[in-house]
């Protein structure tokens, strides 16, 4: 069984940038008192591109960083909440846009964590030898299902989307996942086409901090691991408030995760992609690093991954 | 690595029929000519329930009829072009619906071929002995993107959904997939929720009478076997001139692909695995019989499993 290991990463926000000037001119909301609630100062609303547009531009920008040949692309995986396009879906959209001639196209809808699902089905491609190469790759226009009424929501979340892109490797690279799913709670985060975005914040605030611990203590168990041998958690950038608190419970220093939800918001599934590629751009990770993503959101889902750089 | 095998299936299709004398009343086409054209004397469109429900009581019937505990269940992919249900997803209400504890969740939007692709990954899960018992379900729910003046479409097409439960197995089974897309040609088979669906039914035509032959030639060759070896083609039930074509093309009898077109039309991602529970209760199904399941639309996506049962 083959490992995987990832060899590209590219991520797209859109040019108009929402920062909390916005609010306080709506809502006399000034910028200290959302940064202090959310940790967030700017997220970008697309107004240009949809979806497909968005998608292509974060592969486009993965290709050029890492000279990918888009013809060794064997499989694409995308992700998202907020697509349009249903048939054909995301994925199919850009194998055309990039003319990839060979190739497989599966598209995902799974909330918030949705990057986790389709980043294991890639890896199972791959590791059983039926991909050699693939696109993962997850994209968002939350801006399309806000409710702008909604402080809730509309203060948190943002457009973007990232790409990685794996392959498979002879090298034995360490690999196990936990993904597991509420759906019994899934009318706390909610959406659909002819309904906007809601979030019972409080509730979700609950599921977020003692899940995602839980499931990431689970998943170095099954490990055998300790959170000593893990260089950085990566999770879903969802709200600085549920990220100090899973901090906190994990009882980590605050270097170990990786944030990076000032300057660009909650992207629902696009989120840890995108994390993950500017951690590339920093040269934050290295052969033999180990890290744990971990998203959690709609669905309710819930997943983590531990991943050997 | 585990073999999977099928332990249960079920079906629901919805009250309102909708035969040929509604398209003879609507637009004076006549039974025969309409039978002719399609094969198609009746399909359902659904009035009363939604995605969601469809999809339940398509479980609940493989439940009833296969004597299954939910409990076992640890995985449910749901796959729909038709769903709007986008958070909470299809899968994720199931697991609700029936309160399945432990489970993980999946929904994939594929066209017509989509379930092709679930199955697959449902295996992959399976075979990696990452989870011991999966719910494949798809539902369409066709008629509410119909544009009801297009005869190309309209007449064709039905509502409907069927759920697969598959195991890990003890015994080595016999399985392969060739799944393969095209983006490129995916403008022939459109569907997003601010159009209806569109078709392009001569050039679909040409794509499934020829694609699809490759496609089921090239996995029996990566097999070593012929159509000899083969009990049953369980095709997308997608147009009897379609079926028919390929039946000529591969040089087979009529019995040896499985077509209940007739009395339920063409029910998208649903329609393979509605002929496989009626393959099942018709006890047409053996241990050891090979069959090529093959699924071929709207992407364009394209995919043939090869099975041991």
């Amino acid at each position: 069984m083959k490992s995987v290991k990832i060899v590209g990463s590219g991520t797209y926000l859109p040019k108009q940038v929402i920062d909390n000037d916005y609010f306080n001119n709506k809502f006399s909301l000034k910028d200290d008192w959302i940064y202090k609630r959310t940790g967030i100062r700017k997220r970008y609303w697309e107004d240009e591109k949809n979806v497909t547009q968005m998608a292509v531009a974060a592969v486009k920008n993965a290709i050029n960083k890492y000279n990918i040949d888009v013809q060794q692309i064997d499989c694409i995986i995308a992700c998202s909440t907020t697509t349009d396009k249903i048939m054909p879906g995301v994925s199919f959209e850009i194998q055309k846009e990039l003319d990839i001639k060979k190739c497989m196209c599966i598209d995902l809808l799974a909330g918030c964590s949705g990057y986790i699902n389709a980043f294991d089905i890639a890896r199972k491609y791959i590791c059983l030898e039926e991909v050699e190469c693939a696109l993962v790759v997850a994209v968002e226009k939350v801006s399309e299902f806000l409710n702008y009424e909604d402080i809730n929501t509309s203060i948190i979340l943002g457009d973007g989307a990232a790409a990685t892109i794996l392959k498979s490797s002879k090298e034995l690279k360490i690999y196990s996942q936990k993904i597991e799913s509420i759906g019994q709670e899934g009318h706390l985060l909610t959406c659909s086409y002819k309904n906007k975005l809601y979030m019972d914040g409080k509730n979700i605030y609950k599921f977020a901090v003692t899940k995602t611990v839980d499931n990431i203590n689970d998943l170095l168990k099954n490990n055998n691991l300790t959170l000593d041998d893990i260089k950085y958690i990566v999770p879903h950038q969802s709200n600085m408030r549920i990220m100090e608190a899973i901090i906190k419970r994990l009882n980590i220093s605050k270097e170990k995760m990786y944030v990076n939800l000032e300057n660009i918001g909650n992207t629902f599934c696009a989120s840890i992609p995108i994390a993950l590629d500017e951690m590339y751009d920093k040269k934050l990770l290295n052969p033999k690093d180990k890290i744990i993503m971990i998203g959690y959101g709609g669905g309710l889902n819930l997943g983590s991954i531990l991943l050997e750089i």
